[in-house]
């Protein structure tokens, strides 16, 4: 049975297996695939035949896939439509195929998609990987930078390294995620030396600086401390925040219970100003 | 338990489980760090406790990394050693953690691991991930670059993208692969062109530039044909003895019978010259 989509324009490289043993494993590759948009599964050959409940069972929410998987009898039947062949291997053969890292061989099915060309990647079984004659029918080798002592990548790893690869090559920008953190740009320098004013009048207040002589070193301290770490607007005013409580209210008399604190009127005026500009206190 | 080894620096970012829940799981992450170059697991309260045979069975010979396992009651305690920690989620939460794509990831964690900090990255329970007050325990979140319309990764997975992103990160080079192909440079010109020689005197002597009017255009063919596929000299060897056994012997009379193919007073100049040369011919 042929992929149904054959006359469509591929929309990635079609996911190869080569008499792969266990529906489990074919399962798990078809779930790898949907993560990173790829839908064109091929069987040559299954073990256990075809179809496979455990297949579908562990394909999860990716049973669109396992519903379209095409079947072949044999390797040359299932490239037949290909322009370009990646096989996966873990070990050396003695053969002209060039060989890729994952990384290169994403970028390259890229370009070729992008191109028109219709492309694949074989993976062989869960024993054996692929014999030196389905290489051989091949375009070049992909390889993984496993550490060589312990080099045990199943099949359904191995999908998920390469569809990963795919998804990544596909991205204008590698660091691209799909969702991102808040603008965490660096207050103005206004703004950041308004909360040393009003941070160092409190200590200021507190004996904090002493003996005098110490004090120039001990602001610079603080302030190096408090650059460094490149504080947002937003995380100012939470630390303004902290520093109000601190300030104005005591275990004795916390904020709310109609304490000196609350009163803005004897606020300090470092604090007042803070107060006046600040939309959310902590 | 603390884990075995944290008075030795660190080799790479510990892989912390946030109680996960089935045994095969945890085995799974085990192998797919030892591929990667990582040893260090630690599992926070795991739900059918520990040690567990599921696990170790489904680590396969990372069993090593099993044995050595560190297990503790909660998140703070698992993490307490640690400079620097990556929370992995798939939704974002509303917070003011930088958010990482995994070669991000992977390339801070390596500059980390550098400066002789130790790190850690944490997975959440098969079903709920992390909680936000857990992902408020670490320094980052890292997210995969998955299709958001089908993101379902299990901590497997993702334990095995953040391992090979960390072996990727200290790769020199991200194209650098365990075993390479044969230096397949292009032969020089005069290797190429004394190719070109030979097969068209061969194809000279049976008449195929015909008419001679077509003959130049014919010739510019072939060699563009056998110029554009880059061919390096062990690929000409092939080649010229392939054109060799077409030119000098016949179904009638294969080499090997006493047929005059096999006379080299017989050959052809240009085969002479070639056979004199060629150290393996096919």
């Amino acid at each position: 049975m042929q992929a149904s989509n054959d006359i469509l324009p591929a929309t990635g490289p079609a996911i190869i297996l080569v008499e792969p043993q266990l529906g489990e494993n074919i399962g798990m590759v078809a779930r790898a695939m949907a993560n990173f948009g790829l839908s064109e599964l091929r069987l040559v050959n299954p073990r256990d035949g075809w179809p496979s409940e455990k297949a579908r069972a562990a394909a999860s929410r990716a049973d669109h896939v396992i519903d379209a998987a095409g079947v072949f009898d044999d390797l040359a039947s299932a490239i037949a439509d290909l322009n370009f062949v990646f096989a996966t291997t873990a070990r050396a053969r003695d053969n002209f195929k060039p060989v890729r890292g994952p990384v290169e061989a994403g970028r390259a099915l890229r370009a070729r998609q992008r191109s028109g060309q219709r492309t694949g990647i074989l993976f062989g079984r869960e024993r054996f990987g692929l014999y030196n004659d389905e290489v051989g029918l091949a375009d070049e080798i992909v390889t993984f930078p496993v550490d060589p002592a312990f080099s045990s990548l199943n099949i359904a790893q191995a999908a998920l390294l390469m569809s990963y690869e795919w998804m990544k090559s596909g991205l204008e920008d590698e660091t691209k995620t799909n969702f991102s953190s808040p603008d965490m740009m660096p207050a103005t320098k206004e703004q950041l030396h308004g909360l040393f004013a009003y941070l160092e009048g409190a200590l200021e207040a507190r004996g904090y600086f002493r003996p005098a002589a110490k004090k120039p070193k001990m602001v610079d301290n603080l302030r190096a401390v408090l650059t460094r770490a490149g504080f947002a607007e937003p995380e100012l005013k939470v630390l303004r925040g902290i520093i109000s409580s601190l300030d104005r209210f005591s275990p004795a008399m916390p904020r709310g219970d109609g304490s000196p604190g609350d009163d803005p009127r004897r606020l300090p005026a470092a604090a007042r100003a803070a107060k006046a500009t600040d939309k959310d206190q902590a």
